[in-house]
């Protein structure tokens, strides 16, 4: 057997665990009893522990050292291997153990403080959290910035300085349309309650729509939506709001995104480092795609408007066109995972800046709650009414998810570049999509990028897909054309 | 640090990732979509393949030697870790993670083959099952009888001669108490159709009544009924037939007798080897003694009466006497779960006779279907009419339980001898059960025996807690006087 051959049987028992952990993760959030936290967070430090001790192993660093493919896929997969060893080896066992029992912990704390917005609450355990992850930073950086050594973990060859450059000269432009949308006549808003049940099979319908396999998934709810797994066992959960269905639908659209992105990936890459999506800005694309440049589309709202009609009677829309507008419309608000196509990002940047002060140390956990109300403030112009519209309202920080929050933006630019290329490919696509139909955007997405898994770098899959150096001008054009068409500015 | 303390704290980890395993194994019953089944395979003989290596890790042998405890409980971890190691050290690691492999798919080969009523289907993957698990009880056994070996792993200390001599002393009072019963005019059936909402919403109120604590657990529906978890995450499934709402009553009920001895052992053997139950037949003694001695009393079922009319509204049977017969009504069947206590044990001997002439070489599996419905209609007297009310009706085989099944009837008669001295101890217990009021019956149980999990041997806490040499006599004395007298013999 060569050294090539037993690195990977050893790497697809890795992965088989990762699945494992992932899993667990899907049951906390769905299915597991309130009770149970404290033995789930032995139970997952346990696993964590397993799993680092697997990716440090030795034997790694000699087979690594011995390792020859004659393949693309070879290479990518030592490469891969490789990064996560270098990586791995950095963090010593102990605070890789520890790091999963606080955060897994965290969690709880988060959703409970969130619930009772009580940020009190939540402080002591987050400065744990931070702690550890400045320390886990700091292992990985080794003198280099410890933001980036977390940022490169999600989006790798990423760096804080490049994608504050991008952010820098996508901001004004996202500013001023913000400013003049908000200043024009608003659409109609949707009014009334939409049951759980119509809400929860029009979803499903959705999904489906979206290509969601549902052979190799299922869909349940919780509080945060999320995706969860690769292969053959991706699992997605969305939210019901009774006054507001779109929050269910573009949720289930979006993680249908992320989960249809794993599902397509070749078979032959599951179980190996190939075998899922390559970096979280290439998966944000791909949700963000799916959900707002076709399902937020004129053709499609068109289309999901008759739906909506089957479903719920007439819910006071009159046609299809001001039902765009509807979906579409842009008001002030504080949740990012709410927020309209134009200010979105305007959220994330806070996130980003906020959690770069904390990793760096320039910000205190004790202060980030009045920091994250000024920024507020300073960005959209009224004030944060309370914690669970604030500084509790996203899960990531609880679970020690720091250097994520730019992908999403980052994903943004990239479906900006990936939309233009399909619409130049497909130049009828509307024709499908007004009547429900993705299978020819899918493909285009599969063939051209999805069924890749990590094969590629994410720059470079995204700039092979869409024929263009990755930068934010499709997605700021693409917005500025939709939103003052949609607003007669 | 102790040797002691090393070992435990290596246990603890270990006994962690072994409830990671039970979840997988949940899931995959309950939640798990179906074209998931190929990759769940590969992630649990993964995980098998880690707890075997930490279960067979020569660190426990050095701790092992040097490990010194003054105190009962640490005598106790002792014991039970130097049984898994010496167990676990037999078994090459190729096998146990082959049969992991195996049986885990031979379970969804299960599942459709009963489905489709396909002895064929099934044939092939049980021969894997049977082959592999015959040369892990070689591997055991050491020269000893293998059956045996298998049956310790799930009765410590119970030998199959020990068993066959108690299961051949009971015998002839349940074949003429059948007859005698079978031969009287038979109590009025249940009929009519029962709403699967009201009858989950009456079984969640029976788990609650037999004191299931729901921060610590969750009750879903599955195929077959099952208990799964130590510790503060034990979770329970039930199932619903329209036309037979006492299968999911009493489903639950047994289940939550398992579920609740796992959530009363003492908090503080939680993630160590005494933190679950001892073995499966003091399991299955809690199950039966909530389910039949409490559960199927005249006195509980009276209780339950008032509750069925309250859900269901008159169903047509005229009083409480009427509706304890119907309960406890002895018919002709073909299914061991659905038997009434009459004749459950002759369906257990059964399986437990042909397992073991499979597991010793003296039976082929392609034979098992013919032995098995020959042997049904010696015992029972009609036919087997299609392969899942024969040899496809218990997942057991499918998942490698060999030596499993006899555990039910020993399980059966330890509940007997708890039963006689818990009716000893409490003289008015029925006025209790009359209000659907456990506590004081589960109070007896959970002091004299649930809270110890593993720390005393299995006959030994039976011995204790009965205050007598566990033996077949409480169980036959308990069935003859009450069907004698419900039967009017």
């Amino acid at each position: 057997m060569t050294a090539y051959a037993e690195m990977m049987d050893f790497q697809r028992e890795t992965e088989a665990l990762a699945q494992i952990a992932g899993r667990l993760g899907w049951d906390q959030e769905t299915m597991m009893p309130r009770g149970a936290a404290g033995q789930r967070a032995e139970e997952i430090a346990a696993l964590e522990g397993v799993l680092h001790a697997r990716r440090t192993d030795p034997r790694l660093g000699d087979w690594l050292d011995k390792a020859v493919s004659l393949d693309a896929v070879g290479h990518a997969n030592i490469r891969l291997i490789r990064r996560s060893y270098d990586r791995a080896v950095k963090i010593p066992s102990h605070l890789a153990a520890e790091i999963a029992r606080v955060t897994s912990l965290a969690q709880g704390t988060w959703a409970q403080a969130r619930a009772d917005e009580d940020v009190a609450a939540f402080l002591p355990v987050l400065a744990q959290v931070v702690k550890l992850k400045r320390e886990e930073a700091r292992a990985l950086a080794q003198g280099a910035d410890a933001y980036d050594a977390l940022l490169d973990d999600y989006e790798p060859g990423a760096t804080s300085a490049q994608l504050a450059a991008m952010f820098g000269a996508l901001r004004p432009g996202l500013v001023d349309l913000r400013a003049a949308v908000l200043a024009a006549p608003a659409p109609a808003p949707l009014s009334g309650t939409f049951d759980e049940a119509g809400q929860l099979a029009l979803s499903q319908k959705l999904a489906l729509a979206f290509g969601y396999d549902l052979n190799k998934g299922r869909i349940d709810k919780a509080v945060h939506p999320f995706s969860s797994g690769s292969g053959s066992d991706v699992r997605i959960t969305t939210r019901t709001n009774p006054v507001d269905p779109f929050n269910c639908f573009y949720s289930t659209i979006h993680e249908v995104g992320h989960a249809t992105y794993e599902q397509n990936i070749d078979a032959a890459y599951a179980l190996t480092p190939l075998g899922s999506g390559v970096s979280m800005g290439v998966h944000e694309s791909q949700s963000r795609i799916y959900e707002n440049q076709l399902g937020r589309s004129r053709a499609f709202t068109g289309w999901l408007y008759g739906q909506m009609r089957d479903t719920f009677g007439d819910f006071g829309i009159a046609d299809e066109e001001a039902f765009y507008r509807t979906v579409n419309h842009v008001a002030n608000g504080y949740i990012r995972t709410e927020a309209d196509e134009v200010q979105y990002n305007l959220h994330v940047m806070l996130r980003f800046d906020l959690e770069q002060a904390l990793m760096r140390g320039d910000l205190a956990v004790g202060d980030l709650e009045a920091a994250w109300n000024d920024r507020f403030l300073a960005d959209f112009g009224f004030a944060v009414d309370r914690p669970s519209h604030g500084v509790l309202q996203d899960v990531h920080w609880s679970v020690g998810l720091f250097g994520y929050f730019p992908t999403y933006t980052l994903g943004n630019v990239y479906a900006g570049c990936l939309h233009q290329a399909l619409r130049a490919a497909i130049p009828d696509l509307d024709d499908d999509l007004a009547r429900g139909d993705t299978g020819r955007a899918r493909g285009w997405l599969r063939a051209h990028l999805q069924q890749h898994g990590s094969l590629y770098e994410p720059r470079q899959v995204i700039a092979q897909a869409a024929g263009m150096v990755p930068g934010e001008g499709p997605l700021l054009d693409y917005l500025e054309a939709k939103f003052r068409d949609l607003y007669s500015l």
